[in-house]
C-alpha cells in the first residue's frame, strides 16, 4: 500500500491512524450502537460550541448534513432565508462569494460587501451597511478565509447584526474546533463547519450548530428535500437516525476525533499546536525569502498564503510535483488579484513535519534555481 | 473494539475487510493519485453499465455526487427537468413516493402512476398515460423497491418512454453491480445508484450514469448549486477535480470494491451470490412458517418482506433486539398497507451467513413462544 502523504491543505487533511481505524466496522445506519454514536457527536459538537447554560438548557441544536461543508452551508442558506427575505454577504475571498452565488442559484435576493482579500470585514462597515439597507434579514460571513488565511471577527460583527434584528451565519469551516467560538457570546444564529477540517475527522458529512428558535422558524421553508435542514434535525430528533442513508464510516472516525480532541485540551490545546505549526512554517519561509501575502496582524495559524518568487525559474506547478513526490502536498492559490501558493498548517501535523517540509522546499528550490526575494540576475 | 454485525439491510451493508482497509489512507483531494482513482472509478462505472461501442464512442457520462443516494436522484431531477418540463412518476414504494415528493419541493410539475405495493409496473400501464398526458417530458421508476423487493421492468417500460418522446430516468439504487443492466439496450437516460449497495462501497456519494446530451441539456437548469449534476460533471472533466471536497476515503474504499466486484465475475457473479443467499434465506424462513409479502415470481435476490407472524407474542421490536444481541441485525417494514419485516441478503455476505441468521432467528422464536404460520391456540 502507498503511504500516506503529509497534507499541507485546507482540507481533507491528515487524520490520525486511531482515527481511520475506527472506519474498520460496518454499522447499520438505524442500529442502537450508531444511534448512540450521532446522538453524542452532536452533543459534542454543541458543547464546543459553549451550546450550554448553568442551568441545563441549551438555546442550540446540533444538526448533522451529509456531503461536503458546502452542502452544509447551502442547507442553511437554503432553508433558513424566508422567500421574502433578504442576505448581506460579506466577503473577503472565495468561500464568501460562494455564499452569495448559492443564494443566487435559489432566488433569494442578495447584496454583498465587499472587502479587499487582504483586509479583515469592518464591523463598522457593516453597520453602516445595515443602517442604509434595512431591509437585510441575514447576514452570513466567512470565519477564517481560507483564501487567505484570514479570520474576521465573528463576535464585533455579531453584534451589529443583533443590533440590526438580522440573523447571524457563520461559516467556520476552517476554524471550528481550533479557534475557540462561543455561540452566544458571538450571537450566531447558524455556524457551519465539517467533518475533516480542525476537528480531525474524514470527509462526508458537515455540521450546523443552530439557536433553536430560528431552526423551528425553517420549517417548511427549505427549497430542497435532501438539504432541508428543519427536517433533517426532525428526522435526528424523533428517532436519533438520518433521514437519509448516513456515511456511517465517517462518523465512527468523527466521533474518535472527537475524544481525540478532548485529550488535546480541546480548541485551546488543538491552537497550540496549530499555532506552533504556523510559527515554524513562516520563520522557516521567510528565512527562504518567501513573503507571506497577509500582514503579521491579520495571518491566522489555519493557513498561509504566500507570493510567488520572482524570475522566470519558479513554477508552481514544478513546485508542487516535486514536493509531492518527495511526500508532500502542498495547496494552489485562490486569490483574485496576485498569485500565490498556500501552505496549510492544520491536521495531523506537528512541527517537525513542518521541518521536514521546509528541507524539502529548500532541496527543490535549489533544484529549480531559485532564491525567493532575490530578483533574478538578468 | 466492538465486534462488527452482519447486516441484512438495503444498506449500509457489509463490506469487506480490504474494502475497509483502502480507507487507511489520507489522500489530497488534488493529489495527482486521487484525481486517477476518480478517473477509473468513472470509467469502470459507465462500463458496468454497459456503456461501451465498438467504436470506441460511448454515449454516456458518469458523474459521482456526495452524500447518500437520495442526493444523487434529487441531483438528477432538480437538475435534468427544465422549468416547463412534466415528470411522471412509477409508483410501487416508498422510494418511488420520494421521487414524487422531491419534485414537488422544486415546483416541477409531477403526476404520479400508482401501482399496488405487490405488483410491478406495468409497460402497457405506462404506454396509456403517456398516450393520454402528452404532456409529460420526463418519467422516473425505481428499478428494485427495496420497500417489497420487488423488481420493476426497466428495458420494457423504457421501450415506451422512448416511442413517447420523454426522458427515461431510473433509480437503481439497490440493484446496480448485481442485477445487469445496459444502459443503451434499456433506453436510459439518467441512472442512480449509490458506493454502499450491491458494488459493497461505504457509505458516503452517489453515482450517475447519464447520457451526454441529455446531460448537456441541463447545463444551467440546475435548482440548487452542491447538486447541480452539469456543473459536477464540467467539474469532474475539466481538472478531474469535484467542486466541493469529496469524501476521500470512501472513493479509495469503492474503487477497492470495483476490484473486487470484477473478481467475483461482475454483476452476473454477484448475482449468483446473492441468489445463493435468497434462496438459503427463503427456503429457512418459509419452513419455520414466515409467509413472504410477494408472489415468488416477483420475489428479488436483494430483499425479502415477510409478514408479520399472527398471534400476540410476536413483537418486532423483541426479534429486532436480540437478534441484534446475538450480531445480526435485520430490517423493519416500510409497507404501507399491512406489517411486515425485511431481510436484505446483499453485501459481503454468504450462504453459512444465512444458515447462521436463521439459527438465531430459530431460537429467538423459541424464546419468544412463537410459531409462524400457526395461529394463536386462542
Amino acid at each position: 500500500m502507498a503511504e500516506t502523504k503529509l497534507l499541507f491543505t485546507p482540507g481533507p487533511l491528515n487524520t490520525s491512524a486511531t482515527v481511520k481505524a475506527a472506519m474498520m466496522r460496518d454499522l447499520g445506519s438505524r442500529d442502537g450502537e450508531f444511534v448512540m454514536t450521532v446522538r453524542e457527536i452532536r452533543a459534542r459538537l454543541l458543547r464546543l460550541g459553549g451550546a450550554r447554560s448553568a442551568d441545563g438548557t441549551c438555546e442550540y441544536e446540533c444538526v448533522l448534513m451529509q456531503g461536503s461543508g458546502t452542502f452544509g452551508i447551502e442547507s442553511v442558506i437554503s432553508s433558513a432565508v424566508h422567500s421574502e427575505g433578504k442576505l448581506l454577504v460579506l466577503i473577503n475571498g472565495a468561500y464568501g462569494r460562494r455564499i452569495a452565488q448559492m443564494a443566487r442559484v435559489h432566488g433569494i435576493e442578495t447584496e454583498t460587501l465587499d472587502t479587499p482579500e487582504n483586509r479583515k470585514v469592518s464591523a463598522n462597515a457593516v453597520a453602516e451597511r445595515l443602517a442604509a439597507s434595512t431591509d437585510i434579514s441575514h447576514v452570513a460571513v466567512v470565519h477564517c478565509e481560507t483564501t487567505t488565511g484570514i479570520v474576521n471577527p465573528i463576535e464585533g460583527i455579531g453584534a451589529v447584526v443583533e443590533d440590526a434584528g438580522a440573523v447571524y451565519i457563520v461559516d467556520a469551516m476552517s476554524s471550528f474546533g481550533a479557534i475557540p467560538v462561543d455561540l452566544s457570546s458571538a450571537r450566531i444564529d447558524f455556524l457551519i463547519s465539517s467533518a475533516n477540517k480542525c476537528i480531525q475527522g474524514v470527509p462526508g458529512f458537515a455540521f450546523v450548530l443552530a439557536r433553536r428558535s430560528k431552526l423551528l422558524e425553517a420549517r417548511g421553508r427549505a427549497r430542497t428535500l435532501s438539504l432541508d435542514l428543519h427536517a433533517q434535525w426532525a428526522g435526528l430528533e424523533s428517532d436519533g437516525q438520518f433521514r437519509f442513508t448516513p456515511p456511517t464510516h465517517a462518523l465512527l472516525a468523527f466521533h474518535q476525533a472527537l475524544l481525540e480532541l478532548e485529550a488535546e485540551g480541546g480548541p485551546a490545546g488543538r491552537a497550540t499546536r496549530y499555532r506552533a505549526n504556523q510559527t515554524a512554517l513562516m520563520s522557516g519561509m521567510t528565512e527562504m525569502g518567501f513573503e507571506p501575502y497577509l500582514a503579521p496582524e491579520d495571518q491566522s495559524f489555519i493557513i498561509t498564503a504566500f507570493r510567488y518568487p520572482r524570475g522566470p525559474r519558479f513554477s508552481f506547478d514544478n513546485l508542487y510535483q516535486r514536493l509531492s513526490q518527495m511526500g508532500f502536498i502542498i495547496y494552489p492559490g485562490k486569490l483574485t488579484t496576485e498569485p500565490c501558493f498556500r501552505i496549510g498548517t492544520i491536521g495531523h501535523l506537528s512541527p517537525p513535519d513542518i521541518t521536514a517540509l521546509l528541507e524539502a522546499m529548500g532541496r527543490v528550490l535549489e533544484e529549480m534555481g531559485v532564491t525567493p526575494g532575490v530578483r533574478a540576475a538578468h
